[in-house]
Parts: structure tokens; C-alpha cells; sequence
């Protein structure tokens, strides 16, 4: 049993998550770390503003500097310098999400999904790479993942049926290669990695049933919610959320990946899910737009914060914090007025005190999300 | 008396200077924070390195956000939380040097200059604006400066004899009239920043010594030497400093502008100069160019450092630490192939470890040379 229960209310669960790392408590939010840094952040400085695990992505770390090297330099933990948990995905998002760009840029056939696996170009430079479930497995094993995602096939938004169905089998056939396969790599080891499987079925509730039903035959350590996020409509994540989590035993974590908003957040914690990943805190930090709290009880309609865009000309002089009911760096040490400055002459500082913040409001978040 | 000796050996000085937002020691290298920020940097994490002043550049600061915002906001301290010393440069650099960009991009007239001040074109957007010596101090006064340079015209190399001399004329009228504003301006102050002169007279021994007589006779707190690197013969510094030095009182602290490589500022340490400033290490280290510990000896050739372009192939694999003589965050937690890694995929992450690592190379390299 991967994930212990301390105490629910409703649908909501506190708990919490170990894995061959060390324990996190649930629900958590885990910031971004796409190429082996949590952009502009050291490590030390991400976990004091409350982060316990990261997200690397395998695609980018595979391609660039290379799973081989950062086994050969211990481990992604160790290269990063990051004491703390790792989750990282099976590279299948962005193979196809980038998969187009390359078409686009290098006229190449894009990605061809086959039984055995997906092909794609690394849009960098044209090259083309092989993925399947094997091979997935093989490079988080690599970079030390503490929890290792199952290659799955993630349709686009809208998909046919017809589509979805075939699709949500292959993810199936594919995570159980990729089970397999990981058993064989891990066995005999003291200190294994968890392995988590990907629900799919688009938004179909029958072929929802049916993936997480397939899955739990196969059997894994916890289960994602895949496939969300991807343009389908905002209010069929309620839907996806009450057919998917009730096939999910009760002591596995619940992963919904790449979510959200903070009130989607709030919405899938009241729902039962336990982990959640999202680029939103440090990319629109990066962009200058920043959430301020409004209330310190959250609720369901996200009324407890607004967003501002700190290049506005209304904070020219405004001497005010960014946000007065935040603990964070740049609330304590600095004024609207100034981070306005830094965007304004694309000072690199601009870019931390917003990532900071933005990392610290979603933490602080998943602490009030945590209390009993 | 603004300077006070604690030591000599030959000509090098080791002391301190005070200013009405404290002390630092000298000889000191001032980090550069052009537009109110040491580029990544946090401003606790530029004092942690060792700096204890560093510089705001007028011109930028003037443009955007403007001084009145700033004054309004409490001065630049406060505006940037530095608690340490600041100094401003006059901004005259600045107009020279980015005027000729203006013309380029507007096809406007450039830079005026006349007796009463120089007129410039902002290469942002074209806007016109005029600089005076009284101006760039009102600038400087609302900055909240420590260390406040008079405005100069800085001649480019090569120059003729004919034009350094009018131009070193035209800059001690200049240093007057800034004198005799500043004193108006301060009358009554307690607390009440440094005013400093600019010695000119190009790569000419008689006219390097007729500005400094000229501006003994106004009388500053303390003396620098501009005029150089802008395109000279490395060699010249040499003499520059051997003309212009002995002419500056021994109480008077001497400030060498905008220089320079690890082992110019050891030359001139040794020839007697006390304060430096120079983009040098926090740029080439956002190129990935790092300055490397041969050994824990200075000395006049440069024998003591080495420099490395981390992006280079040949660091794809170190796992060594970037340099193991070094005591920065880089260098104790990273290896040579992380950053690299960071570097070849654009991480913002790789600009602030290599500044940290840059600024406490030349930091530490002042903490040398103010040895006993």
C-alpha cells in the first residue's frame, strides 16, 4: 500500500505518500521542473516554499543532455540537487503535442503511433526518435524517478469514439508491456520505484469505466486521470472526475495531470484526488501575471483569489505588495511598483520574485487543502 | 575625510570608506545592478558574495522607471532592498555610448552636446532628452546614491590631442557647476552622499594631469579615472594610472571606471586604486563564460585564473564541480555537466549560477587583495 489515509471529509483526502525517496503528504501539488530545474529556482528554494515533489519531464530530459548521462551522473536527484521526491511523465504528452511542430518545421511525417510504439522528430533539429512502453519505463528508471508514469496514448480533444476506444485499448495493451517490463527491471531491488497507470477514455464514461477497469486488472501503485486539459470543455472535468474516481480503490493516490486552476484544483480535491501537476504558477508568473489571495477560506467557485497582470499601468505606483496576505519573498521585501519595473526592462529578476510567488500561492493552497 | 588607511604595502591600500548608508572596505569591486537589480540575483544573495556596494546606472534608471518614481518609493535602497552602498554613475557614459544607437535606429540627430549639457535620443523609442551636470545630479539625489559621480564627456579612442583637451576642459566647467549644485542641493543635510570627480585627458600624460589639477582645485570626496576601456591599447592603463595617481591626495579614495579583467584589477590594486566596477563578470557569465582558480596566488600576469566556456563539448560529461577552488553555491552543489546542461537549453537558471559564481570570483579576488 502506497498511499495511507490520515483523515477525510467528503470525497476530500489527507494522506499521505511513500515512495523510495521519502513521504509526501496529500494533497500535493507538484511545481514543474520540465528540463531538470524549476525555471529561475534553486531546489533548496522550491522546497522551502512548501514543494515536496517535482515533475521532470522525460521527453525533454531524454533528448537533452540524455537519460545515460544523467544515470552516469547519479541520478536526476543528484544532478538537479533536488532531495526531495520525483514524478516523471512517460514523454507520450509531448511527443504528441510536440510531434506537430516538428511536421510543421521539418515537413517530416510528424509521429506515427504503431502497436509496437511512437515515432516522432525532435523539433530542435529534425532528428527522429523511437518511444514505446519499454523504452519509457527504461529512461525513468534512469533518471531515478520515484514515480514512474505509464506510456499511454492521449487523444486530442474533441476524438471520436471509435477513436477513443481503440485508443484507450492500445494505452491498455501498452501498460501492461510497460508493468511487465518494469517488474523484470525491478526486481530484486530494495528500494523500487512506484509505478502509476493512466486512465484514458476521452470523454466517454463507459470507456472511462473501461480504462481505469483495465488498468486495475493490471494493477499499479496509483492511478492517473489522463487525457483532461487537452481543450476539452471546462465543466467535463466534473463529469470525467465522478466516473473515473470511484473505480479507484481507496488506498491508491489519485494523480489528475496537468490540472489547473485553482478552483479546479479545489473542485478535484473535493472530488478525491491527491496529486496534481501544472505549468500555470510558474509559466504565467513568468508573464507577469500573478495570483493574489482574496480570502483565506477556499471554496469551489475560486472566489477566494483574483489574478493581476503586474505590467498594467495602474501599478506604475503602486507601493503595495503584490499581495498583502502572502508570506512569500517578493510580498515581504517588495512593491507592485517594482516588479512592474523589473517586466517592464526584462530584468531576469522579474521572472523569479513571479515564480516565487505564483509557487508559493498554489503551495499555500494545497496546505489549506491539507488541513483537518 | 571620506577615506582612512589601515595598511599599505608599495603602493596597494587596504582601507575603509564611509558613506551615510555605512561602510565598506577597500579595495572594492562594485556589482553592477544597471537598472535596480543585479541581473538574477537577489540583493541578500549579492552581500552574502561578498559585495558591499554596488552600482546603478542613472541613465537606465532616469529612462525607466524614472527618478521622481523612484524617490517617491523611498530612494533605490529601499525601492531594490539593498542595505549596503550604492553609487550611481553620472549617466554621461550611457548617452555617449547608446546615443550612436539612437541615430542608427531613428536616423535622428544623436548626440548634442553644448556647454550647457548633452541632448540624446532614447533608443527605445526615440524620445529626445537633455542632460545636464545639475540634472544628473538631481537624478542622483533622488536615487538616494551614496557615491555620486559629476557628469563628464567621455571621449572615444582614438582622439586627437586637440578634442581630449577641449572635451577635459568643457568637463571640469561641468564638474563645477555639479559641484556647486550638489552643495546647494545638500546645504543643511545631515546625511549627506560622496561626491565625486572624473579625471579625463585620454592617452595623454600632460592633459591626464591638468584634469586632475583642475579638479583638486574644486574639490571632491573622491577621484576617479575615467576615459579608459573604451577601445585603448591594454598597455595604456598602465600609464594612465602612473600620470594621473600621484596627483590624487592620499586621504581621497580613486575609483577606476567600468575596468575589468581579473588581472587589470590586480595592476591596479598594486598601483594604488581603491574602487571598481565592470559588467565583466555577471555578463560572461550569462554567456557561459567562467572564471576558473589556477591557484591561490595573485599576481600581475593573470596566472592566477583561467577562463572556460562551460558550453563547450568537453564539459558534457564532468562531473566535477565547475571550480573545485571555489566556495560558491554552484560550485559546491553543481557539476560542470549541469550547468552546461542548463546553458544548452536555456534554463534561466544557468545565468544566476554562473553570475553567483563570477561575482564571488572577483569578490573573493578583492577579499585577497585586502589581505595584510
Amino acid at each position: 500500500m502506497s498511499w495511507e489515509k490520515e483523515y477525510t471529509s467528503g470525497q476530500r483526502r489527507v494522506g499521505k505518500l511513500e515512495t523510495k525517496s521519502g513521504v509526501t503528504p496529500t494533497p500535493v501539488f507538484m511545481p514543474i521542473a520540465t528540463k531538470g530545474a524549476v525555471k529561475h529556482l534553486l531546489p533548496e528554494e522550491v522546497k522551502a516554499l512548501g514543494a515536496s515533489v517535482i515533475l521532470g519531464n522525460t521527453y525533454h530530459l531524454w533528448l537533452r543532455p540524455g537519460n545515460e548521462l544523467i544515470a552516469r551522473a547519479g541520478g536526476l536527484h543528484k544532478f538537479m540537487d533536488w532531495d526531495g521526491l520525483i514524478l516523471t511523465d512517460s514523454g507520450g504528452f509531448q511527443v504528441f503535442s510536440l510531434g506537430a511542430r516538428a511536421k510543421e518545421r521539418f515537413g517530416m511525417s510528424g509521429v506515427k503511433i504503431s502497436e509496437e510504439g511512437v515515432e516522432f522528430s525532435d523539433p530542435k533539429n529534425g532528428n527522429r526518435y523511437f518511444l514505446s512502453p519499454e523504452i519509457s519505463i527504461d529512461i525513468q528508471l534512469d533518471l531515478g524517478s520515484d514515480i514512474i508514469m505509464v506510456l499511454d496514448e492521449c487523444p486530442p480533444y474533441p476524438c471520436t469514439r471509435e477513436y477513443a476506444k481503440s485508443s484507450l485499448e492500445r494505452t491498455t495493451r501498452w501498460a501492461k508491456r510497460a508493468k511487465e517490463h518494469f517488474e523484470e527491471k525491478v526486481k530484486g531491488r530494495e528500494k523500487r520505484p512506484l509505478l502509476f497507470g493512466i486512465i484514458q477514455g476521452s470523454v466517454y464514461e463507459d470507456l472511462r469505466q473501461e480504462s481505469a477497469k483495465q488498468l486495475l486488472e493490471i494493477g499499479f501503485d496509483g492511478y492517473a486521470i489522463g487525457g483532461v486539459a487537452v481543450g476539452e470543455p471546462r465543466e467535463t472535468l466534473k463529469d470525467v472526475l465522478a466516473w473515473t474516481l470511484p473505480s479507484i480503490p481507496e488506498d491508491k493516490p489519485r494523480y489528475l495531470m496537468g490540472l489547473g486552476r485553482p478552483e479546479e484544483i479545489v473542485r478535484a480535491v473535493e472530488a478525491g484526488v491527491d496529486m496534481f501537476d501544472c505549468v500555470i504558477p510558474t509559466r504565467e508568473g513568468r508573464h507577469g501575471r500573478l495570483f493574489i489571495w482574496t480570502g483565506e477560506d477556499l471554496n469551489l467557485e475560486g472566489s477566494f483569489y483574483e489574478t493581476i497582470n503586474i505590467g498594467n499601468e495602474q501599478h506604475r505606483e503602486d507601493f503595495s505588495p503584490v499581495d498583502s496576505l502572502c508570506d512569500c519573498h517578493l510580498c515581504t521585501h517588495y512593491t507592485r511598483a517594482y516588479l512592474r519595473h523589473l517586466f517592464t526592462v526584462d530584468e531576469p529578476l522579474a521572472g523569479r520574485l513571479a515564480s516565487v510567488h505564483n509557487l508559493r500561492f498554489y503551495l499555500r493552497m494545497m496546505e489549506k487543502l491539507r488541513e483537518k
